[in-house]
């Protein structure tokens, strides 16, 4: 049977959502670890998951393979991948990639918003590609598994990226731009390039990503993926719904304006809307993929193709991006 | 046919090191990574070793279970088990203890001759015995599988930590006190409750562990290990030789001063003899285990217990020590 897996969650984690996500039958979850703490507070977030693993090993554990998702089907219980948004917790030091990823860091963006030290963010008004060190180090993320995103980059720098990465990348969570023209949102050109080379998008369910807001249809969302399709063909679609359950808006500002700026940046929300935006009332929780499951049937996929969507494109993405270069999986 | 294991090295690594482990048929080291180090200068030298491994693939490779020395054996090459002398590395973070591990971290002194947060060094005039979070820190190293490893500690933290550690413990390198009465030799009664417990003995060749110092002979030294069988068992006793091949004295200097004092502590040495002792002229460097071997053969011992002491009981202690607490090996 295949899996069902999510491509992005960044929630304020709880018992609740643990045993929501058996009850909605999730396999495996990339989850948001750190945005723009340092290598150290990164480790204290590690910490943090390691005791939610020690209290709850009925419900979760860490996900380090492709296999481990199997393990999850096996055992019911929720597989949970270690991703970053942002590379603040390799600092300035390409040592920090493979140590990470010893850790068990699966997903790293080389950027979120803003021009990091590896390339540039969407909200950039000049977007200079990689970096000399973004070129080295989507080069040792290669070498160890460690998979390039790039949700939250600019254009130029995302194509760059995908041209050096010797690896398939992955754009975990965003929706085509010609849908819904949000900066978050990624080109034609982007979208293509991605699939033509092996990656995977994550079709996201934040609102500010969605044709409409929180108020976006699920018949419109499932639409625009079967138009995806039809672009750039199944194998490279999949979900990441960034889902932000049960967060204060304490931790939006964070992510969009960390430690760089004294004022507040408001990202995609504004001054009259500053935090989380309700989510559509289609999907709430862990226990709502069966909706969209269901949305995807309803407007022409088939059932093999509804599964590639739902989990069997991340396995198969897992499979090929989380062992390090050279060896078997 | 039974490895050879080497309990305790500190070298000044390069190719030329690795190449006499292969030479001497050294299929497994446990090598210090750490002494006064802060968490992250750890991961610097984590990520420094992660570069040897990168570099030297058909000479050594991060060991991290007792499997790991059959696999060393079958490739030709040498297994590197990593360790800290002090648990400076944790910081005043237990959470740091399964993030250790995690790296690959597979042995933690309490203490490094001073006092430290978990319990006393064998330098200090008063001897506490495990503190508060020392005890914490014991049940958390059991758990993970994080050997305790005494052999700088004052004894009556070395009887609590026996005592009080869930699983067997290890001196790595160290002598007994009634041989040669130096501060970090050990008593018999800490050797006779370390082996009844199921932990094990690195003998050292360190000089100052040594009866004569650098002029030892190799008779003396295998007459002590014979002795120490009688007294404790064949099964506690290994080899620890605490080998520091050319290391500059400033290395020595920080193993003892660190920044604990602005002055100069000369430990083991003297204002006379600051820096590293000379070996014995028959342990200079990893081609000379052989040598040892036949000294134990000489004193007495039957092959099989030679093989033994020469890595088999290490094998053991491995397999018994490395894996999480209640799992399989």
């Amino acid at each position: 049977m295949t899996p069902l897996i999510d491509g992005l969650q960044y929630a304020n984690w709880s018992e609740k959502i643990f045993r929501q996500m058996r009850a909605g039958g999730v396999d495996a979850v990339h989850v948001t670890i750190t945005y723009h703490e340092t290598f150290r507070e990164t480790v204290l977030n590690i910490e943090a998951w390691n005791r939610w693993f020690e209290r709850f090993p009925d419900l979760i554990f860490q996900g380090r393979s492709a296999s481990d998702v199997a393990l999850a089907r096996e055992t019911g219980r929720t597989a949970i991948f270690f991703g970053a948004q942002n590379p603040s917790c390799i600092e300035d030091d390409i040592g920090l990639v493979q140590v990470l990823h010893t850790l068990g860091l699966r997903f790293m963006q080389l950027t979120y918003n803003n021009q990091s030290l590896l390339a540039t963010g969407c909200y950039e008004s000049h977007d200079s590609g990689l970096t000399r060190m973004g070129r080295e180090v989507v080069a040792e993320m290669n070498r160890v598994g460690l998979v390039v995103d790039m949700s939250h980059s600019a254009e130029r720098s995302t194509l760059e990226a995908i041209a050096h990465s010797t690896r398939p990348i992955a754009i975990t969570h965003a929706n085509p731009f010609d849908w819904h023209p949000a900066r978050r949102n990624k080109s034609d050109r982007v979208l293509k390039e991605l699939a033509e080379s092996g990656g995977i998008l994550g079709f996201s369910l934040y609102p500010h990503h969605l044709k409409g807001g929180s108020s976006c249809s699920l018949e419109d969302f499932c639409q625009m993926v079967a138009r995806t399709a039809e672009k750039i063909g199944i194998g490279a679609l999949a979900i990441g719904t960034d889902l932000c359950q049960d967060q204060p808006d304490s931790v939006v500002d964070w992510m969009r304006s960390g430690r760089w700026t004294k004022a507040v940046d408001y990202g995609e929300g504004s001054a009259a809307a500053p935090g989380f935006p309700p989510m559509p009332a289609w999907f709430q929780d862990n226990r709502d993929f069966g909706a969209i499951a269901k949305g995807l049937g309803a407007v022409g996929f088939s059932a093999p193709e509804v599964a590639a969507i739902m989990g069997g494109n991340w396995l198969d993405f897992f499979a090929r991006s989380f062992p390090p270069a050279g060896s078997a999986a």
